[in-house]
């Protein structure tokens, strides 16, 4: 495996409809763009290319995303965006769940939920929750109607909800263990990776010895919906992203191009050692790369 | 598999010196003894033979549970009981370990460390801290002489915590991981099962990506330091015990006799269930059918 050359790029702008790209690493680092990517979506666009943008973070709402790409300079409306916390809510939607869902989760969680028509419990309103321990029988006591536990990155969590959350489960068979995503960390800032929602979903299946229903990448749910709402063969999408176990595994294992960008957590020597089994159809340093060939493309649209 | 019978029971006091008891749903459940168990003790103290108490609760220090032991009709002393705490500071000394340890756990765990004489970060100093999120650039800042996470139920468990010991492990390659006990439940009520240390393991393996080094039930430290320091031969100790991932699997692993109780977690019907394949020597109700061998027991010490 090697970079890819112009001939690559060229073939990829040409064979692919929809690009699919990651958010974190690389479109953005933090609240910086990535150099070029403004560029290129603009060079997309301009061939009435399909723009997604696919993330595991499931703090923000896919509104929130598209007002912070907005905000940097590249226009996207919420519609383009999908989060895992949408995922969780478009799942729950797609079986007509009608109970309650008990959320480990930020505000973004239950924004995605409530505006599928669920109702949660919990997320930011057990902030600070906690046990009374000087009760002589310590409990706590949950909400009957609760029929799935959904789990995302909480940076607020606490033993109250760990309980809440193995209660619901092991009170009823039947409540649902969702996982929004199984990230082990996550960027909050330049200086730190901090403990990602695979933190909370590893404490939760720790104590209830239920294993979960994952939807976020690499889980084929967000790729399954896009393609169906946007009515997108899977060999006419390229997922474009910087970690080999999310992004370009998600897109090997459900039949979509992949290109691999070395612009966030995955370096050159970790992509090319022979312990990485996973195998992007492109690498290359960053989405900015792509513009190499923008002199080359064709003046038309005869392409699409 | 049968109950013991009389003549089992006769076998059983003749075979074992050292009578190792699981506390919590053996001894007692909750604040309240299970029926037979002084009687039971006294008459194993008549006869000489060696009393232990191993739990796998790293929350109460050694002192702590003797007192409870003796406050409920059970004099014992700290040297009788092993807790998950006191064999994760075991540990540390025996390796002359001589670097500060982050505790995520509570009081118990400090306590126990404290006394073997290492130096302790976080834990219930811990508690209620939170990440300042309005910094552009979100850190913790941790202590470059720590050398071991150490992890317990802690009942206070935060975000800050879960980070911090992310920190140290990922910011540390030959920073240790040890894991108290990996249970997934404990009991703080008779009304519902609560998080156990299971819990926060999980959740730092899931951020942390690093394996833990367990020294609970059902790994062999304990029962080996029990063993050496009170020179016993593994073939003369009985674990008795209510969990038959923990303490039944302890002992069988070990070498040591095995006596399940249905006083706690295990039901007959679970235990004779073909789906486990985790076998005790013996089983009975409770230790309080020993008691029905009284009369029959020599009155001599000649079995000792």
């Amino acid at each position: 495996m090697k970079k890819a050359t112009d001939q690559d790029k060229l073939a990829a702008f040409q064979a692919y409809d929809a690009w699919v790209f990651d958010l974190d690493g690389t479109i953005w680092k933090g609240s910086t763009l990535i150099p070029g990517a403004k560029e290129f979506i603009e060079l997309l666009r301009s061939y009435q290319k399909k723009i997604f943008f696919v993330t595991n973070n499931a703090t923000k709402s896919r509104a929130a995303n598209a007002a912070k790409l907005t905000s940097l300079g590249i226009p996207a409306s919420p519609g383009e965006v999908y989060t895992s916390s949408f995922a969780a809510a478009a799942y729950l939607r797609t079986i007509s769940f009608h109970k309650k869902a008990y959320v480990v989760g930020e505000e973004g969680l239950v924004e995605e939920l409530s505006a599928a028509g669920i109702s949660c419990v919990g997320g930011p309103e057990h902030r600070g929750k906690e046990i009374d321990w000087q009760d002589k029988e310590p409990h706590v006591e949950v909400d009957p109607e609760v029929g799935a536990v959904v789990v995302g990155l909480d940076r607020f969590i606490n033993y109250y909800k760990l309980q809440y959350a193995t209660q619901c489960l092991l009170s009823n068979d039947s409540c649902m263990f969702v996982a929004c995503n199984t990230d082990a960390r996550g960027h909050f800032s330049s200086t730190q990776e901090f403990a990602g929602a695979g933190t909370m979903v590893a404490a939760i299946i720790g104590c209830s010895e239920r294993e979960p229903l994952l939807l976020g990448k690499p889980a084929s749910f967000m790729l399954d919906h896009l393609c169906a709402t946007h009515q997108i063969a899977r060999d006419k999408c390229i997922v474009i992203g910087d970690r080999l176990d999310t992004d370009i595994l998600w897109g090997i294992q459900n039949g979509a191009g992949t290109c691999c960008v070395l612009s966030g957590v995955t370096s050159e020597s970790q992509l090319l050692s022979s312990d990485n089994k996973v195998h992007p159809s492109l690498y290359m340093d960053s989405i900015g790369d792509f513009l190499s060939v923008k002199g080359q493309l064709p003046s038309s649209c005869s392409i699409m």
